[in-house]
C-alpha cells in the first residue's frame, strides 16, 4: 500500500469522469460542532394506511394501487419529464436551451412498508433486478428515449419523502451530464485499447486488493480509488456487459446478492437504516455502437462519522472539487469487516 | 419572454461550464411530504464566550483571538491543505493521484457574533472585500499557490458549524474541477471573439431584462439562465476584470453594495437568515495569460419553498444532471420584488 495516500493531502483522478477529488487524510481529526441529522429508528408497520405506495391505498391523483405481491411499477404522478411535452429549442446568442421529453417511473421494491433492500431476501431483491432489466429494455425501445437512469433515494436526508422501499427511473431523450462524461472516457479508452476501461480497472483493483469490500462469482463490490462520498461503493460485473439486460439469470442473482451484502454492511456501520442515493450507469439506448460501455451500480451515502453526522458537500466542494477526509482504503476496510 | 421555457420541460446550457441543467416548470406543484429543515431564528449575542471565532476567545489549538475590530484572518486550525505537505505522485496504471499543497484560511467578517453579511453596513462589507483582495494577491504571489478559492458556507444546513459571520479561503497548487471547466469555456470564447464570454453574456442579459435582480453603476446581480439552485444568483462586474484585485476603490464599494442587496433580499424571501454557499471564481494565480477570465461571485442557496423546505440534489441529480422546478425567470422576479 502507498502510505503517502494515507498521510498527505492529494487529489485522485476519476478515470470514468475525467475529474478529480481532493483527499485530506489528516483532517479526519477535526471536531464536529455543526448540524446533526435526525435519526429515525422507528419500527414501521408492514402496511401503513397513510402511505401512498402501500398496496390497495389511493394515490394523490385518485388512482388505487393494486394489491401487489412483490414489485409494483407506475408512472410518477409528478413526473419531471413527460412524453407529450412540447418540442422546442432556444438558440439565442448565449442563451441555449432544448426541450426534453421523457418518462419517469416509480418502482416499489416490496409491498412490505417496513423493509428496505437491506432487509429483503436475495430472491426478492432479484425481482427488483428483473424489473430494472425489463424497464430498461422497454423504455429504451421507445424512440424518444435515449437514456434510462435507474436510481434510489433512501432516507429523509437524501430527499426521500416516503420510507416505503422504492426507487425511481427517469428516462429521457438526451444524455445527462454524468453520462456524457463517462461516455467520453470509456469510448476513448476502448478505441485505443479495445478493452473495457472498467474491466481493466477491476483487474487492477483485484490485484491490489486494498479497496475490495465483497465479491462473488460474477460481481465485485469496491470503494473506487476516486470515491467522493465517505462510504461510497461501486458494484461492478466481472464480465463486461453494456447494460443490465445482458446479464444471465445466474448473474442476476449474484447481482442481487452483491446489493444485499453492501446494503447490510451499510446498516451495520452506524447501526442505522443507512441513507444513500444509488444509481446504475449503463449504455444509452440511442441505437449507437455502445460496445465501450461497462455498466455498474454506485452508492453515494452522505454519512461520515455516525448516524447523525454527514459530510457536507458545500462551499469548496461546489466551487472547487469534491473533498473527502477518510481515505477510500480506510472506508473499504471498515465496510469489509462488517460482511 | 419565451413562454415555452415557463411551461415545458427542457434543459439549459451553462456557457461557463459546458454542462446542462434540467428544468421541469410544471413540477413546482408537487406536494412536499419529506424532510423539513430546522430553522434557527434565535437572537444571538454580539459576543459569545463559547464561540471560537469571537474576539479575545481561545481557539481549539490554544491560540487566543486578538481583540479585532473589523475583519480577522487566520490559518484554518484543521486545514484541508498545507504548504509543508509531502510532494508525491501515483501513476500506477488506472490509479492516478497527485499530492496537493495549499493554504486554508478563515476570515471573520465582523467581531459582532450576531450579524451576517445581510445585517452589515455596506462600508463594513467593503472591509471584507478589501481583505479578499489582499488575500487573493498575497496567497497568489506564493510560488506553490496557483488558484485561490474564496467561499462562505452560511447556515447549519450548509455544513457551517459556527454562526459567527465568517468565510474561508482554500488556496492550492492545482486548478480544481470547476475552474478547469470555466477556464476551458472562457478561453475558447476569448480566442475566437477577443471578448469576454461573461461580458457578452451580461450585455445580452441586460438587453433581455428577464433575470436581472439588481444593478448599480459597476455590478449586476442576476439569476443566470442556467441556474441550478432554486434562488441561485450571480454578481458580475460590468467591466471585464480577471480578478478582484483589479477593481477600483469605487467599484469595491459597489461590489459591497451588490452583496448587501442580494443577501438582504434572501433574508426577506422566507423571513429567515437565508443559508447558502457563496464563492468567487476568478483567474488562477499561475502566472499564465489569464486575459480570458471575467471574475464573478455566485450564491448557491438550498431553500426551495420556505425556510424549512430545501431542494435535494440527490439521485437523478447525482447520477444524471442537476434538476430544478421553478424557472430562473420566476426566481429572479421574486428576488427583484424584494429589493
Ligand atoms: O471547514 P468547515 O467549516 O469545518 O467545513 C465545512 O466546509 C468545508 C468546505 O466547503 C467542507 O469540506 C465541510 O464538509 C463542511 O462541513
Ligand atoms: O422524486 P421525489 O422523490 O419527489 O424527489 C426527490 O428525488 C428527485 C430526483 O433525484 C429530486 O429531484 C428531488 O429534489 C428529491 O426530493
Amino acid at each position: 500500500m502507498n502510505t503517502d495516500l494515507q498521510d498527505f493531502s492529494h487529489k485522485r483522478f476519476n478515470i470514468l469522469t475525467g475529474e478529480w477529488v481532493l483527499v485530506s487524510p489528516h483532517r479526519a481529526k477535526r471536531p464536529w460542532q455543526g448540524q446533526n441529522e435526525a435519526v429515525s429508528n422507528e419500527v414501521r408497520p408492514a402496511h401503513d394506511p397513510n402511505c401512498y405506495l402501500c398496496a390497495g391505498n389511493t394515490r394523490i391523483n385518485g388512482e388505487i394501487n393494486p394489491d401487489y405481491k412483490d414489485v409494483f411499477v407506475f408512472t410518477n404522478d409528478f413526473a419531471a419529464l413527460q412524453t407529450d411535452s412540447k418540442t422546442f429549442s432556444v438558440d439565442n446568442g448565449l442563451f441555449k436551451a432544448e426541450s426534453e421529453q421523457g418518462i419517469c417511473k416509480v418502482i416499489c421494491f416490496s409491498p412490505d412498508h417496513s423493509k428496505s433492500l437491506a432487509d429483503m431476501a436475495v430472491k426478492d431483491i432479484n425481482k427488483v433486478v428483473s424489473t430494472w432489466q425489463k424497464e430498461y429494455t422497454e423504455l429504451g425501445s421507445n424512440d424518444t428515449i435515449n437514456y434510462v437512469q435507474i436510481f434510489e433515494n433512501k432516507g429523509a436526508v437524501m430527499g426521500c419523502s416516503n420510507p416505503h422501499p422504492h426507487g425511481q427511473i427517469w428516462s429521457q431523450s438526451t444524455l445527462p451530464n454524468e453520462i456524457i462524461k463517462k461516455e467520453k472516457e470509456q469510448k476513448e479508452y476502448y478505441a485505443i485499447n479495445k478493452r473495457s476501461l472498467l474491466g481493466d480497472y477491476l483487474a487492477q483493483e483485484l490485484e491490489a486488493n486494498e479497496r475490495i469490500i465483497y465479491s462473488n462469482n460474477d460481481f465485485v463490490v469496491l470503494t473506487p480509488f476516486w470515491a467522493i462520498w465517505p462510504f461510497e461503493a461501486m458494484i461492478v460485473p466481472r464480465k463486461q456487459y453494456n447494460d443490465i439486460s445482458q446479464i444471465s439469470v445466474t448473474e442476476s442473482l449474484a447481482f442481487a446478492d452483491a446489493i444485499s451484502a453492501i446494503t447490510k454492511a451499510y446498516d451495520k456501520l452506524f447501526s442505522t437504516s443507512f441513507p444513500y442515493s444509488s444509481g446504475i450507469h449503463q449504455a444509452p439506448t440511442n441505437g449507437e455502437d455502445n460496445s465501450h460501455w461497462h455498466w455498474h451500480m454506485s452508492f453515494y451515502p452522505p454519512l461520515l462519522r455516525s448516524a447523525t453526522v454527514k459530510k457536507f458537500m458545500v462551499g469548496y466542494e461546489m466551487f472547487g472539487s469534491p473533498q473527502r477526509d477518510i481515505t477510500a482504503e480506510q472506508a473499504a476496510t471498515r465496510l469489509r469487516d462488517l460482511i
